[in-house]
Order: structure tokens, then sequence, then C-alpha cells
């Protein structure tokens, strides 16, 4: 049986859950991947009110919707960040921001994810995709020169503020998966495997497979499937294209997305430099079952028409494995 | 007459400037670039002491080498980088440093830089290099989103910061050459773009060219080069290789340099991605009759043996241009 | 709304246009860029009699189609061409072809460009594609050598030609745009820079864009529409693709096109090398909401099996910009 | 008229031949290509048995389907290769094995050969597709070096045991194509040539076009299209993917088929190297109107999703030559 | 022994060949290739004066200097060139131009070539290298469509131009080598192959090889070296760098040359896109023995630099080829 | 100190070992890595009589040459190979080839390997260079298939043949250096860690590192040493170029050596595509001491100019690694 293909509710935010269902639905879409944003999930009112939850999932019902898994990027990436500033205000419910000070936002922040495992539970799902943060993002070994201890340090921080988290997910029997992203304290296979060693290899610690962040680092996916195929918990389809022509910048130029002058930008899936066709044979070989979730995000090409193609070319790809070799039946018996 | 070559003090500032001196000059070098750190050049005694000056100079003529520039990368960068914190401390005077609260660091980088400019005078040089800093550099692209108006800040602080510095340096008649490089408030061609129209094309702000920082964003130096002709106060001899083979981040996957798995390094001239031909055509192009200086960098090389190397290879690219197309002779006069 | 996709009528000429029209329409075409050649649209008939007009105005309706262009190249073209010999007669009507000398030729051909504007407005269609000539392009920097004066000469008799024939464009509201093309005053961004600049960057002179001529040269089309964005008349969709494996030469060997051994050739759009996403991205980028017009030619593949894969392939590329960047709905309000 | 596009029953061999039609004729297929293998098609009974024959044709009819080809690889190449052994035991008939000593099994599959074109020619089918075998492939230049008279030696074996079955074919009337394969005595460029030498370009002998085993070699088909257009009896569709990246071999590193470490794969049509279109052109250029006959083979793909795939993608390829070069009509008469 | 290199004087035509040879020999040339060009060597002088002779040949031994072959472009490309017009009047001697009438100067160019022959006896030296002219050369198959008629006229117009000034060659013993160049009648493998059958294989008529204008072409020059091994009487040592980076045509842009920007440009040997080694094993393979004549053309350096560098680099690839394949000694004997 | 460069002797046999080292040490090599090969070694001598190995000895010291390891390709080859046939009779001494019959010869090249080692024990070398065999080297999965159990039983065979010769190894403190190659029981890294594990890991175990072999099967040299760091007991300089255009297989074509249509072949080193830069950095880095031995092989060059450039181009590349990290200075202490 093939894969369920599911859509990403968080580039659709302000649209309201129902509405977004119905469209997804029509499209032909299995599910939906919903995040931990505005209208389409509040973690606080999940934990509270049981009709809430119970309303969630009726909309999925009468649209014949699955849900294998929720969101929460901001939340998470707050728990390790450093310093929080004004970015990170407008991204963040009330409750977790409260007086803004990088400490207090952190503790917080720390709190909703425990939260957030806990309302995954109550919603019958058991998986959350999120970031993590990093306290040395920023020290790259570019300038001033960092030394290591920096850099071990901000592991160890890592490891000492999510660990009680991902108890709280052992407990409620929910997988969190990190997607690789600079920003991160994991974006390449040398990261994801530092940060497995930092968390001890929890069991309830993996990846959330994104390909696009892994693209524009110059990275070939396929070799991360390879390298940790038994923390694949879940899998992203989103698709970067390269465009290093001497004049663009891998590092963005402080260009906006969209913008046709940047060194890479995200599109549809099937028009980047992914390989899609190859991600599924990996998919196939590691024995991964699990959504295909689409997280549409091109600025240069309308959200709809957008959502529909991407669909499309994924179905296309979504075969099964091989029950055996091709030369099977000629080989001798013996 | 063939541009001379120098040896940025910089990496070899564990050796006094007299020993230095007399290897580079054995080696062949025509000049050094004497690094405002340590022992090389203190900008403070060269501001007090007359015979300090005519010290540094006596060193020079004794070993038959010229000075074009001085450089000042650690105290250049504080003026405008933010967080002020624990790297920086180790690599700036102690009058710079002070309690190390960020704000106060900043003004007194400001002040030093003043200063800066007045050494060079005293000491008969007319090019300062190094960096700026910026407010900005960790707010690239990548997450949380950040609006456009945190951007226009940054570039604003740098202008606020930095003018009256190159007020110093223009009674000074001395120039400012800023390097291109991640961290900086320019490190690319539309950055750099943008710092010159924010810095309001001030006639002491240019740039040292240096391709290493540009190779491994993946841009074109020659580029540069055409983008910005009539600002290349400056030039750095510095070579990158990039091997970006599917496993390796072009980031650097906290990796350090030297460390064969890093998807960029710095490599002795020659031996990188660098196009040096290119680059001397189009520095005949533009005119350009300074000084090309080797800051030699390679952590997988013997620094003395390499040091040797590079020196013979950038000779054997010094070539002058043509003095008119070679099928001058052929076209008819009119 | 999708831009119309339009069939350019020029390959088909041996079929009357009520034929082509009823096929066209049947593939699912929106339109006709009908040519100034034999029986599909005769300017001095367009210009003495109104039925006429209106007749081939009825053809369209009848299958639905509508009209944005007409093109005129081999007149266009003689207005510059030197010397004018046998190869032009078979493609001039005689009215302009005349005694074949070179000076009346010229001079026939930019009266029936004049025409040729007055009649697209009798026909109710603002824009007219063509060529321009070039008495100059013999003298490329082969051999023998040639002097800078020369080619100055050459977009001097450009614009002396061109500017009265623009002047009735100008008065008749219509535009006329040049297909960049080898053999033509413009074909490629420089000389289409210096085209511009001779011609005093008239308001009824720009470009008819067709990648296909730019590939075969090694250029890059989306540069082109960075270049000139406000020039941008009308778009021709057809594609090349190149064989440049060391035995087929760039300028085509003096073999037919069709002839597997030739460097480059034209094929069926989407078999080629131009990249039709990003074409489409930059066409949106600089918001142009012209016609998408199919010039087709292919010659290894039947005409009408690949006039409709054409089109389905180009409806799949047809879709609209976003209407913001798809991290619009994070960003915090200010 | 388009091409037929036939399935090779090799790869289904565990299916009955019935089954197997009706999934074919169900997917939309317009024939099968017979291999001689099992239940499919048993040359002995052919030769004794008319109604055997018949059955066989009649389950063809009964679903619609053309045969336009036999295949036989196993018994073809042992007629050449050396030394026989326990790995040929399990792919042959009882009566070609028999004590399985390498002389007589060579001259029994010899006979076997020979009674396969007499088989073909009850069926009605006027050709048989497979192998050769070869003394000497084991002899590249590797090691130890093989001096020239061992391959000389090794071409006038193939010449001295295929020469007589040949004359059977001719008597048959059928043809027999070779598919050039490492392994065999052909299998390149240069050595179909030295294979067509040897055996006196005797007109029953050419080949069945199959790209895929060229592309792991870094050949490029066409080139092999255009060396010997008048010997391309017989076409397989079968595509191959490399992935030499560095790791792993193009030897194949002794990895089996579907290990995706493997440093080339066979693949389903239009998921691998081969250029289709360009194929496509070739064979319109050459003339080729026989079938395009696909041999399904991924190991990393379920077989009914990807024989179905493979069809829509080939029919996508079907197209005609042009009926002319695209500018015949704007050619001035002369 | 290694072959000899020489240096083509036509670059240097503005210093006395006395100086030149001086210079030349310096720099440790073993001769030149003198261009009748100015005062090099004047071709009339040469008939009509035994001293005038003797006196360039004083001029070689005086400095140890040989010559294997003189060259004339301008009087050759004459020939068969067409329209004259007054590019060519700058170039040709005043007796080959007189009135400047078309027919006039190729009738007065083809006298001319034969006296070259003559004089090249009279010098003692075999070869001629040069151009020959195409009056077909602008037909290439761009716009207006050319057809095949009036190709084949040109290379008959070639032959007949050409066949009585090869007899004059022939009675001499003095072969004529012609460049392969876009703007002659030959361009590629393609043409020359024409060229050839057009002239009947003269046996005094093949080709100067030279890779520079192959290189832009995007032809590999192995690959003639493959095609016309007994016609490849002399050798020049030209380099060409592409740079196609999407803004470059191919076609030159009608830029001068050493205008960076151009899509390819000369360069000093070693320095653009030949593959030297290549050339050289194939001129081993191959058997020529002649010399290797370096034409320096590099709009980019100083002419002098350049010229010493050449040939240091061409000599490091001056090597013989093996006496025997390196396995010679371990293949067994039989 | 630099790594001492030495030449095999292998490819010079036909000289006597006496001339060749007052050769190679004219031209500056530190060593010889003397073949077991005729006059050069003889094993049964060395172990019979002291004073043969003595005068082995001298002829070094007379001419300043060191010795670390001697080879034996052929006999350590014919251990496993299977079958053994002519092609082996000229390479073995006769009392290895006796009858010839295949069992026999593998049994005495055994029992020649134990004597190599004891002879280099004599001779005061600790490194035996050479070939293992392999008996199911012809079993790659081309055709027919072959079944898992069959390649298990050759690494079963290699073991059972190989730890009674690398006992004796241990015995005498000597080790073997298997250089991976097609026809060998490993040839790539897969099938080199399958080897390491059938043998169980024997310390006398591990690999003649030579980058050539793995060039022409798309290997990355670097990774190789970056997986067996530990066993990279010696280095051979050898250098490939590959030519794949599409018209050369891979595989060879049955073309000798030096046939410029041959898909790679050996090329004097520096002129091929291993990169010794990367080699050279990844020895540093795993601490390889040893020499770098130069073995010739380049059927389109001089032998002996080749072996000059050779060595001049490998010095050129001996640099050592750095003794920190460029930026140590930098880093602030704590």
């Amino acid at each position: 049986m093939a894969r369920p293909i599911t859509l990403v509710t968080l580039q659709w935010s302000d649209i309201p859950l129902e509405v977004l269902a119905e469209k997804a639905s029509g499209w032909g879409y299995d599910g939906l991947e919903i995040a931990c944003l505005g209208e389409h999930f509040d973690v606080e009112k999940a934990l509270e009110d049981d009709k809430y939850v119970m309303g969630r999932r009726d909309i999925l019902e009468k649209h014949g919707l699955q849900c294998f898994a929720i969101n929460s990027y901001f939340v998470g990436h707050s728990v390790c960040d450093y310093p929080i500033d004004d970015r990170h205000k407008g991204m963040l419910p009330e409750r977790v921001w409260g007086d803004g000070k990088t400490d207090g936002v952190r503790r917080r922040a720390a709190e909703e994810m425990r939260n957030t495992a806990r309302a995954a539970r109550r919603l019958g799902v058991a998986n959350v995709n999120g970031f993590v943060g990093s306290s040395v993002w920023t020290n790259l070994y570019w300038f001033p020169p960092v030394n290591d201890e920096v850099v071990d340090d901000g592991y160890r921080d890592f490891a000492s503020r999510w660990l009680p988290i991902l108890d709280v997910f052992k407990e409620m029997e929910v997988r969190f998966g990190l997607e690789l992203h600079p920003t991160q304290i994991a974006y390449d296979i040398y990261t994801a495997q530092r940060a497995l060693d930092a968390i001890g290899h929890h069991p309830c610690f993996g990846f959330n497979f994104d390909p696009s962040h892994l693209i524009f680092q110059m990275l070939n996916p396929a070799h991360f499937l390879q390298s940790f195929p038994e923390k694949i918990f879940h899998v992203h389809i989103k698709d970067t294209r390269l465009q290093v022509d001497g004049r663009s910048s891998i590092l963005g130029s402080h260009l906006r997305h969209g913008d046709l002058r940047r060194g890479w930008d995200y599109v549809s899936p099937g028009r980047g430099d992914v390989n899609w066709d190859e991600i599924i044979r990996h998919l196939n070989k590691i024995g991964y079952q699990g959504p295909l979730s689409i997280e549409w995000e091109d600025s240069g090409m309308d959200r709809e028409w957008g959502a529909e193609e991407a669909l499309r070319v994924i179905r296309g790809h979504g075969f099964d494995t091989a029950h055996g070799a091709y030369d099977a039946h000629f080989t001798p018996d013996d």
C-alpha cells in the first residue's frame, strides 16, 4: 500500500482549518499535518477542553482526512535560541512570550513543548515535528574564531534543556522529529551525529527528514537517510533550487525569498534540485512507512495551483519497492 | 613594472616582527603588511613614541622590505558586532576590552580605529585593511524570519558608527579597505552595494579585495572586480578550495579548519578554486597598481614551505597587460 | 488569470488560415499570431479592402481564437540587410522585390513596414513582431579584423532607416518587437543595449523575447529578461537543444536543420535546453501579462503531434506568481 | 503510424503466459516478446507439436497482442561461453545441460539455437534476440596482460560456432539480434565492428539495440545507432542509472542489483540516464519501424506499477519524424 | 628528438625581422615562421632579388634560427572572399589591391599566391600557411534560410580559383596548409572534408592545424587530428579560453579582443582550454615530426613576458612517445 | 622531514638493476622498490646465497639509494587466480609454473610467497607489495547471474590460501600490501572491507595504496584513505586519465594501452585525474610516513623523460602538514 500524502498547514495559517481541510480534501490529499499555530491547533485549549479536541477531529473526519503528526517550530526553536528578541515576539503565544526576557521565554517554551506532547496524545497523534534552537548556531567557524569549548557548551546546553522535555514525550508515547536546518543544533550529517550523541540517543528523539534544507548546504539527502535509517520518524516533501552563477551568494545576500537573484530558494516539489526518485528508493530501503507530508513553499507560484501540482508529482513517485531483485527468477535454486 | 608582493604578518604573530622580516626577505618577498596585533605593531605606542615608529621602519629597511598597508581585523570588527562576548576578549587590547560590556567595547573600538588611522599616517602608510562588524549578520533569512526593517536598521547602525571614523581617515589621508566576509556588513556584491550606499560612498571607504571569502559563497570574484573597480583599494591573495561531495555542508559543519571533511577550507594560493589568471587580468583591466599581499592560511601544509611556494606561484601570474590588442598591427589606419 | 497561449502561423503557411484555425482551436489554443505571408495576411489588401480585414476577423471568431500580434520577418529583415540577393527574392512580395536592386528593395521594404503598422491597426492588433536586418552582421570579430568605426556605422544606418518607420508605429499606437537573432542588429545583451541606445529608446521599439536564439549562443535567457524588463513587448515559446560533443560545431557546419549531427537545433518546447520554469518566474516578476506564442519548429517530430504536446507542456508551466512570499504569514506585524 | 510497444516476458517467467498476457493487455501493451524459457515458449515442443504452437498463438490473439520476436539469452550465451559451470545449470533446459561438460554443452546449445530459428518460423516470428557468449570476455586488458593473439582467437571461435547456426536462420528467414552486453563477444562500438567483421557481415546477424548496457560503460547509445544503422534488427527499452559518487565502483562492487550503494543499476524507463528523446530521433532517422520492446527491470520498484508507468512514458516519446524540415516552406524555389 | 619550436612573426610585424630574431633567439626559440607582410618578407623582392633572399637567410643563421614555413593570410583570404571592401585595403600590398574592385583583387591575389610558392622555394622553405577565403561564409543556416545550391556553388568557386594555384605549388614542391577558421571555406570537420573533396584531394593542399579556432566552436581538436592524419602539414600553438556564463555570447557580441566580457578570447598557450597534453599524444600517434609554431596572441598580457612563458610551457609538453606499451616487458613470447 | 620518493623497478625489468640504479640516482630518486622478477631480485637465490643478497645491497649503497619494499605481482596473483593458463606461463619462474596445471601452480605460488617473506627479511626489507588473485573475479553481476553463495566461496578460498602465507609474514616481521585492482579479491571500498573481514584482519595484511586503479572505476581515492587509515602499509604513485566521450567504453574495448581511443589509460603522474594535493593531505592526516613509490607507466611518453618529470611533480607535492590550524594564534587562551 502506498504511503499517505498529507499537507502541512503552517503555510496556510491565514485560512481557518475547516476551510483548508475542504480544499485539501478536494485536491486529493489523504491528511493534514496540523501546525500548533493560531486557529489551527491551540495546545492550551487542547489540554483544558475535550470538546475542542473532538472538534478538531470532526473537521478531519468530515473531509476524510487523517492526521499523523502535529508540528511546533517557533516554540521549539525558542527553547535553546539565544538571544531572544523582537523577531520571536510575533511568533509565540503570549503565554510563552510573557515579558520577553531571554531566560524566561526559554523556560516557558520548554514547558509549552512538554504540553505539546500531552496535547498530541489527546489528539491521538504520535509524532511532533519541530525545531529545537541552538545557543551556538551563530558560532560558525567564521569570525571571530570560536574555540572548541564554546561549541561543546552549546551541545551540553541543548541536552540539558531538552532531556526533561523528551522524558514527557516518552511518558506520552509521542516522538519528536527535529527538522535539520541552519539555526538548529543539527543541520547536517556531522552535527546530527553530535546532537544524537549529546542527547544520549534518547528513544523519542529523531528526525523529521526534509531534504530542502540539505540541498542549499550542498548536501546529498540520500546520504542522510543512509546515515540514520532508524531515526527517520517523519518525512517532509519540500524542494529547493540552487542558482549559484557567480553573482548570487549561497548565503542569501540578505535578499527575501522570491527574489530571483537569490542563490537558492524553495520551489514547489519537482521543480528544484531534490531527486525524489532517489529519496523514495531510500525510504523503501529503510522501511519507512509513514506519511509524505508536503510542506508547500514557493514564493513564485500561486499557492493553490502549486498544492495540486505537488500532490500529483509526489503521487507519481509513490511506488513500493520490488518484492525481489529483478533477476530473482533467473537464479538457479540450490 | 610588476606589482610588489607582500606578506601579511597576522598569521605569524607568534614570531617577532624582526625574525619574520628576515624570513620573508629570504624567501623573496618585497614587503610586509603589518598587523596591529601584539608585538608587530602597537597603535598606542605609535601615537606616543616616535622612536617606536622609527624602530619598526628600521626593521623593514634593514631587510629591504616595503610597507603599503597595515591591518586591524579584531578591533574594526568590534565596532558594530553584536553582542560582544568572551570570544572578543582574547583578541582585543585590554584598553579596548575594558569591562567587556557591549556598548563600551564598541565605543572604545571606534576610538581605537580613529587612532589606527593616525598611527598609519605616522608610519607613512596610506592604507588600513580590516573588518567593520555588523549588528545584523545573524539575521540572515533563515529562521526566525526577519523583516526588512531589521536589516535596514543594521545598515544605518553601520553608517552612524563608521562615518565619524572615516572622517579621521580622510583628515589623515588614509584609506580604509573592508574585506568582504560573512559576519561583516558586506559579504557579497549585493550587500557591498548596500554598504556603499549606506555610507554615502565616502571617499576613504573601499575594499580590500580577498577572493577566498567569495569562493566559499559560490561567488565569482571577477564579477566583484567588475562591479566596483574604483573601490579596490588593496588586494589579498588567499585561496579556498571547495569540497561539496554531498556529505560536507557548505556551512562548515562546526568542524575546525584543517579537518579534511569540511565543505570548504583555505589552502595555499594556487591549490584552491580561485582562478588567479582571471583575477590578474581584471586587476590589469581596472588599473590596480598596488601590492598583492599574500595572506597565507592553510591548515594542511607546513607554513614556511607554503609561504615560499605561494610567492613563486603568484610571481608566475604577475604579468602586465598587453600594450594593445594583439591584432592592433593588422587594423587598417583610417 | 493565466496568460493566453497562441500559435504562430508562419511555419504553417502551406495551410489556409481557415484550416489552421480549426486545427489550433481543436488542440486547445487560445489564439493565433498571424504571419504577414501568403494567404494568411496580406498587408496591401488589408489597407485597401475592409471586407478582407473583416473576413480574417471572422475566421478567428468562428473558432473562438484571439489575435494579439502579427509578424513580418522577411520584409523587416530586408530594411537593413546588405547586400540583397537571390535569397531574398522568394521570401518577399513582388511589390517589395521589384527589380531586386539593393537600395530599392530596402526602401520598398521600409514602406511596407510602415504599411504593416497601419494594417495591424486596422486588424485591431497592437503588436508587430519581426526582424530589422543589419548592414554589419557579417563583420563579427573574426576575419579580417574590423575596426570600430565600421560597426558604429552599422548602428547609425539602423537608426536612420527605422526611426521613420517607428514614427508611423507611434502614430498607429502599435509597437514593434524585434526578435534577437544572429543576422540582426541585436543578437545578445550587449548588442541589444547598443541598438536601444542607437534608436534613442524609441517608445514603440522593444523586443519579442524568444529564448531559442539565445540558447545556441550560450546565453542565459533569464539574464535578458532581467536586463530589459520594460522592453519585453511579446514572448515566443521556442526551444533549442545543444549537442556540443567535440564533433559538432556551434556554427552549424553547413548542415541542414534536422540533421542529427548539428551542434544545435530547434526542438519542440520542453525537449530542449530552455528552462521554462525559470522563464515563467521571470515573466511573473516583470509583470508580463501578454500571450505566450508557440512558434513550433522541430525537424525531427511530426508537426501536429508536436503542436499538441507543446501546448500541454506550456499549460503545465502557466502558473501565476504567489500573492506574497511564502513566509509572509510568519512575519510579526510592526 | 506509431511503432508497437511490446513487453519482454523474460522477467515474468514465474507467471504463466496466459496470465501475463491478460495483464499486459490490460495495461495497454500492443504485444509480447516471448522468452524461450520455462512455460512461456518451449522450442522442443514447438517443433514437435503443432497444437502447442497454435495454443501460444491463441493466447496472444485472445488478448489482442502481437508477437514480433522471441528471445533466447541463456542458450545463446552458452554457445561460446567458457568455461561452463554450475551457474549455467539452472538456466538451461536439461536437454542442453546434459552432463554439464563444457564442450558438450556448447555443442548442444548450438543445436538448440538452430532449433530456435526453426521454432520461430513455426510461430511466425522473424526475429530472435539473444546472446552469443564469448570465450575471451574475461581477457580484458587488466591483469594478467593478454596478447593480441588470444583476443583474435576469441573472435575466430565465435565465427566458427555461429556461422553454421546463422545459416539455418537464413534458411528459415529469421534474423538473430545480438544484444550488446559485457560478457558477450561485442559490448561496445569497437567490439561490435570486430564481431561483424569476424562473421563476414552475415545478413542474418545484427543487433537487438538495448541502450541500458551501453550507459554503464559510459557509451553514448546514439553513437551506436549512427555506426550501424542497417544492423538494428530490434529495439529493447531498458534504462540504467549511474551513481558514481566516489564510493561506488562502476564495476558493481560484487553488490546485488537493488543495493542502493551500487555504482549503476537498472531502473524503470525514464528514470535513468538514457535520453529517450534522442534515441527516438535516431530511430526515426535510420528508418527503424519495428517494435519498442520494454524489458522491465528495476529492483527498487513494484513490478506491475512499473510496467504501466514505463508504457506511458514510452508512448509519450512515440512521435514520428517531421515530413520535411520546419523551414521547408521558407525556401525559395529554384 | 624533440620537435623544433618556432615563433610566428605576424603579430610582431611592427618590429624589424632582425630585432625580432635577436629577441626570439634570446628567449630560446629554435626558429621563426616568417610572415609575408611588410618588412618581414616581401614576395616580389624575393622573386627579383637573390641578395634579398640571402639577406633574410643571414639574419636567421646569425641567431641560430631555422625556418620551416612562411605564411600569407591576407592575400590568400582575398582569393575567394566576397565582397572585397575597405577592410581588405590596409592589409594587402598595393600591387594586389590596385583599384580595389572585387574581381580584380581576387585575380591579383591568386597571382600573388602563385608567386608566394615560388618565393618559398627560393627561400628554401617547403610550407606556406594561410587562408583561402570563401564566397559563402556569410550563408550560414541562420537567416534568411539558404538553399543547398548556394553552398555547393561556394565550394565549386573555391576549387576553380585554387586548383591553378596549387599546381604551381606542386611544381615548386611546396605545400599549402589552410588554417581552419570561420570565414574560410573550411572551419570544422564536416566542412574540411567537403573542401578536400572539392579540391580533389590535391597532394599539395592540407592543413596548418591550429586548435584555437576549434575551441571557440566547441570542437575537440583531437578529433580533427584523428580525422585527417595525413593532411596535417604544419602545427600552430595558439590557445583559446571560453567564458560562457550566460551573459557572454559565443559570437563575440561585437566586443573587441581583450574585453574581459567576451564569450571567448585568445590567451597565451597553457592558459586556455586547449588540452596540450592530448594534442601532443595525437601528434606522436600520427607521426607528425614538424615544428610547433607558437602564434602568440593574448590581449591581456605583456607580449614579451608571454612569448617566454609560452615557450617554457610548450617545451614541458615536448615529450616523445614511448618505444612500446608500458606492459611490453610483461607479455609472454610466443 | 619529507617522505622518500622511490622508483618501482618492475616496468624497467629489461635493464639490469645496476644500470637502473645509476639512472634513478642521477634523476634524484631516494630509493628503489625492487621487483621479484628476472635479474632484479631472485627469491630462490636470496634464500640460498648470502653473497647474492649482499650484492643487491651493494648496488643500492653505491648509488645512495634506499629500499623500503620489494614486490611480487605475478606470483601472488597466481595463488588464487582461476583458471591458470598460458598467460601465466611467461610471467612465472619455471619452478612455480612446473607442469602448468591449475592446482599445482597455485600451491607452488603459495610456497613462493612464503619464501618471498623470508627473502625480504634477509634483504632487510619490511614490506612486500603484490597481488593475491581471486577465484570469483569473473563472477561480476553481469551474465550469467551469480548467486551470493558463489561469491562467498571466493572470499573463503582467499582466506584459506593466504592465512598460512601471512603467518610466515608475521614470523618474519614483514607486512604484505595488496594493491587494489580489478581481477583481485579486493578492488574497491566495499570489497576491501569484505577481504579484511574474510582474513580476520590479520595484522600483516593491509594495502599498497595505488589511486590509479580506483580512478578508472570512478572511485574517489581519498575516500579509501578515510576508510582504512591504519591499513595503508605503502603508497604507489601512478596516475590514470579518463576519456569517456560516449564512444569509448570504460571497459577498455579490447584495445591495448596506448591506443588513444581507450576509455581510460595510465599516464605519467600529474597528467591524469588523480588529485595529488588531496592525496598528500590525507596521507598527512593519517600519519603515513613511508615512501611515495613512483610506478611509472605511460604508453604515450618516453620512459626516461617521464621518470624525471614524475619525480619533479611529486617533490612539489611533498609538503608536511601544518603544526597547528592557521588560526591557532588568534584563539584566546582560557
